[in-house]
């Protein structure tokens, strides 16, 4: 129980100081100083920083349930939410531009951003499948391209652009995929509650 | 002359080693040693490390001219693919993403971040106007949004995702900018010279 307890410690304090200071913040001399356990303790379960971020990244990262909530425009919408308050709120969106930077001379964290993306595309895979199960979309678009086509534009606002992620914008991303789709607008995006 | 020839040598290095080294690697001593041009003369033309990053990225950065290739599909076929040349291959890559993790924390690089994408507005709604003029669009959607469903995919694959920007993801951005429009598919997009 203890060696639980202190790896759980010290997953939470590295991702606390990447969310603070970027990745330059996380050395593991660091994350023993902030939580209080022992470097060789860290060094038993962690053979190296890099080891200790990747996991940290991959266990306290976002987590992207695929949603249900009875239309292919509401479940679109709802993961555009995930995607807003997950990935692009809050402390992860500085974590996500240092690890997107990082990624870029290191394999395994594109391969942990790979991994984030695998999943959102597996949750548009399986929302879409959901609804046209009930008949809804005339289209069958690639997953990994309605991915990237509702994701995108939210990463380009929050990271790029600047411009605020308002409910409008949303709806506008939300629209264009049942589009994309074949969905109804007007039956599908016009019913969602607000 | 001597002065514009080194201020332009001034420029290109800075532009060189940010590029080279993100951020953290441009110091007007940095740039001194590496330009030969003395810091005193440097700091004659700029005040500030910050205000050379600034002239430097404002003036070497990307250029988004506005294409006129005779369709809507294809003038943004174009856009997409000077923003992939520009903005999202080779060295300019590594730069945005230093921008866009600097941003974060300073307004005046946001303000450049917002700059480019002013300019990248300004095209796809000079592309959209005249794409109406020549009846070719039903739907005149916010140039704003426009872009960021365009730009938001390739800046999502290239940075986030890393799948390749492949000609025929290229393909479902330029489709799906039509489709939104208002624009047709099949008339329009299938008829580009690939």
């Amino acid at each position: 129980m203890r060696v639980r307890h202190s790896k759980q410690v010290v997953m939470a304090t590295t991702y606390a100081l990447l969310a603070e200071e970027g990745l330059a913040g996380v050395s593991v001399d660091a994350v023993a100083r902030r939580s209080g356990v022992a470097k060789t303790t860290i060094y038993r379960h962690w053979p190296s920083r890099e080891a200790l971020l990747l996991d940290a990244c991959a266990q306290m990262g976002p987590q992207f349930e695929v949603p249900d909530a009875g239309s292919f425009a509401r479940d679109v919408r709802a993961l555009a939410q995930r995607v807003v308050e997950q990935l692009l709120s809050g402390p992860y969106a500085a974590i996500l531009l240092s690890l997107m930077d990082a990624a870029e001379r290191n394999p395994d964290l594109a391969a942990l951003l790979a991994a984030a993306q695998a999943k959102l595309v597996e949750a548009v895979r399986m929302v879409s499948a959901r609804a046209r199960g009930r008949g809804e979309l005339r289209r069958a678009p690639d997953a990994a391209d309605l991915a990237a086509l509702i994701v995108g534009p939210l990463l380009y606002r929050r990271l790029f652009s600047h411009e605020p992620l308002s409910d409008a914008f949303l709806r506008v991303v939300v629209d264009n995929a049942v589009r994309l789709a074949g969905g109804n607008i007007d039956s599908q995006a016009r019913g969602l509650r607000r």
